[in-house]
């Protein structure tokens, strides 16, 4: 059986991995909240971006700016004069559409495709995508400030700062994870396109000239942090941008695309995008933006790559990529296949019955793993029950507590895709675990 | 010499902890932005709050709700009626006070403590400090949302959906981080109270008449997760709220303080909310909010225990506390005393010169040292330089690789406190720095 978005929205809501933002006042269009399964998983995935992007490089050091900047950004970055959609309404049944999302062939005839009226759609009008706010007590012009709709602009704006104090030389990169928020006037999907989303951005700095080697070095380090998160390669594809769709400010552009239930869509962007922001900044903040290359004895406004991924959008894959209805002999088990990397739960332990000491042992085992796995102790219904819910929670290991435990200090580890189980003592339990979820075994 | 705020923001600036938020348009009041060493202590700090919230305790869940939340929400709270300062401009000079700010004998002659003029000032207007936005692309009064002041109410509003999915029962806790916004009159003291902030709260459901016992309980824990972060004991302090100035939902409320160079001033807020919060929500939202319990065979609203921190105000705490100008022989050191756990570089790798191969011994140490800690690697200037640019970055050990080296396969591990030097086996490196790091040597 194949997967739907709705299968996955009814999970994510059972299991608590997503809700809907203030659900029991009807919910608010467009946000969600991630439960506790959620939370880790997107924790996981964070911390793993946040590792290969930092931790493991030399060339790349994090940031994080804040949400709210100076207006001016904006204008620099061209959001304020282009960052916007056309919007368009129907006269008869209220509902509004992006114009580019209409069927042309209705588009012509003013059609609505909601209600079916000939004539009843309005002109289109461009709709700015940010949100706006007062900052200080009195709402005037003076006072507008915008919720971010990309952390990029944060990046740009504190480059001179990084480097001074930083000490880096170029070539080097920038990493951010941080929320940002659009005005979307048809969001949807579920978590696909949200109004308020997490992304995780790197700009890294290079000399014009180095630009397009860079650009093709980071679509394959990327596309292979997909597959090292555990997506499945043939789900995977790129798509380069024509020259017709690309931005104002790019060159070229990558997709990283996967093959969601609503179709090829977009996971992640990688863009060429020249000096044109460091340029703009420069231009509009007045400040010298330039860099001076100690070894070519150069000075230039470095070009920048960019590495674009949508956070909530990853974990949703990840969500989708896992799921299986899987068919045994008798019954059909709902499975999530997660890498045991981003899995939330790392282990869960049962005591098989709740006698002759298996329980306090079994506690006992927990709390010796807690320090260093997420650890989930359940000894409620019957154990082929607590297997099902884990499976469904995505807990790549089960450990039992059975009667020949207490005779020869062995458990059993029981593994979420084959359901195979092996017998191991006690104490090597925790280095098992480790290698399993590292993939040494 | 004692510390003043002036010199942890020159600090901070100059090494890249924390900047002015778009600094290259003259900044934005009251938001900050974390620089390569501030968004890792940052990180840290939250990471261990998360560790002991969630992963060791097993009657504590994650959750990450999103910051705008349905409007409805923030009339159930009281925000939306009570959420205000009084607000007074000065007529003369359009300077801006909180009226509670003005010493009470200039208030009475309405004299501006900023011109000096008398009769100067407004009566006192409410202002309500919640930033306001528009969802969807009409700016009307139904599409007003406001960004949270506060993560709280995100938990209480997913109570019962954290309750079915997860099958805690209570006594439990529902822990997150994120980020709230408050509109501050008067903002101030670098990121001691900022406009946007993140905070990582806690709320604890228990059933009535034991909510006593929770609340002495978390005052414990929480003064105890401080001095595992390293903040001295003589620099803390807890303070009772008088019932003069209880917050409305509270029976009772205590402050952790730390002792700031602008006095003592609240560092973490715990409070016993009563059932006053799931009560409002019941009310304003017609879903029942109430808990049965199986053991007592009773249904009853939980009260709220809630530890309430800001992560900002933790790191400044961090810095503040660490930053010491140390009076050597010949020079004054100016070394930040962070805690291993919590420091942003957890090691330092020097080769003592660029010559004899040991560039690439040290290169290729960093790089194995790499997978299992924040690493950085440094060959300008002469190493006791290079030992003062660490001090201040607060990295605790700092590893040379000298002609001794290239013998006998030793390298010196350097104490940023002590000063005191080591000779350590290269193929002992990492095991020693795990054991320094978390306080075992």
């Amino acid at each position: 059986m194949s997967v739907t978005m709705e299968k996955i929205v009814s999970l994510c809501k059972r299991r608590g991995f997503i809700f809907q933002s203030s659900e029991i006042y009807g919910g608010i269009n467009a946000c969600y909240d991630y439960g506790p399964l959620g939370v880790e998983l997107k924790k996981n995935i964070k911390e793993i971006w946040w590792r290969s992007m930092v931790y493991e490089r030399d060339d790349i050091v994090g940031l994080d700016a804040a949400i709210l900047m100076h207006p001016r950004v904006w204008e620099a970055s061209g959001h304020v004069a282009g960052f916007t959609d056309p919007l368009v309404d129907c006269r008869i049944c209220k509902q509004r559409f992006r114009e580019d999302e209409i069927p042309p062939a209705k588009w012509e005839k003013r059609q609505c495709p909601h209600c079916g009226n000939v004539g009843s759609l309005t002109d289109a009008r461009q709709f700015n995508l940010m949100f706006k706010t007062h900052m200080g007590p009195i709402e005037e012009d003076a006072s507008v400030v915008y919720l971010r709709p990309e952390t990029a602009q944060g990046i740009y704006v504190n480059f001179k700062n990084v480097i001074d104090s930083s000490r880096k030389k170029i070539p080097f990169g920038i990493a951010q994870i941080g929320k940002a928020f659009r005005n979307e006037i048809t969001p949807g999907n579920f978590t696909f396109r949200t109004r308020e989303f997490e992304q995780a951005e790197m700009q890294f700095f290079v000399k014009p000239g180095h630009d397009e080697a860079k650009f093709e070095m980071w679509q394959k380090i990327r596309m292979d942090w997909y597959r090292r998160i555990g997506i499945r390669e043939n789900k995977m594809r790129f798509r380069p941008h024509g020259s017709g769709e690309l931005a104002h400010y790019a060159k070229a552009a990558m997709d990283i695309e996967y093959e969601y239930p609503i179709g090829w869509k977009e996971l992640e962007g990688i863009h060429n995008r020249t000096d044109y922001d460091l340029t703009r900044h420069q231009e509009y903040s007045g400040k010298d933006l330039s860099y001076f290359d100690d070894a070519s004895r150069e000075r230039f406004v470095p070009y920048i790559i960019e590495t674009s991924a949508g956070i909530d959008r990853t974990v949703l894959t990840c969500l989708i990529d896992g799921y299986e209805e899987e068919k045994l002999d008798n019954e059909t088990r709902i499975v999530l296949h997660l890498d045991p990397k981003i899995a939330p739960i790392k282990t869960a332990v049962f005591p098989l019955v709740n006698r002759d000491g298996m329980p306090e042992l079994a506690h006992q085992i927990a709390k010796e793993l807690m320090g260093d796995f997420n650890v989930f102790y359940d000894d409620s219904g019957a154990v082929g029950r607590r297997y099902r819910r884990q499976d469904e929670a995505g807990t790549p290991y089960c450990i039992t507590i059975d009667s020949q435990t207490l005779q020869d200090q062995t458990v059993t580890i029981r593994d979420r895709d084959s359901m195979k189980q092996d017998r191991v003592p006690i104490h090597g339990i925790s280095v098992e675990l480790k290698n399993r979820i590292q993939g040494k075994n």
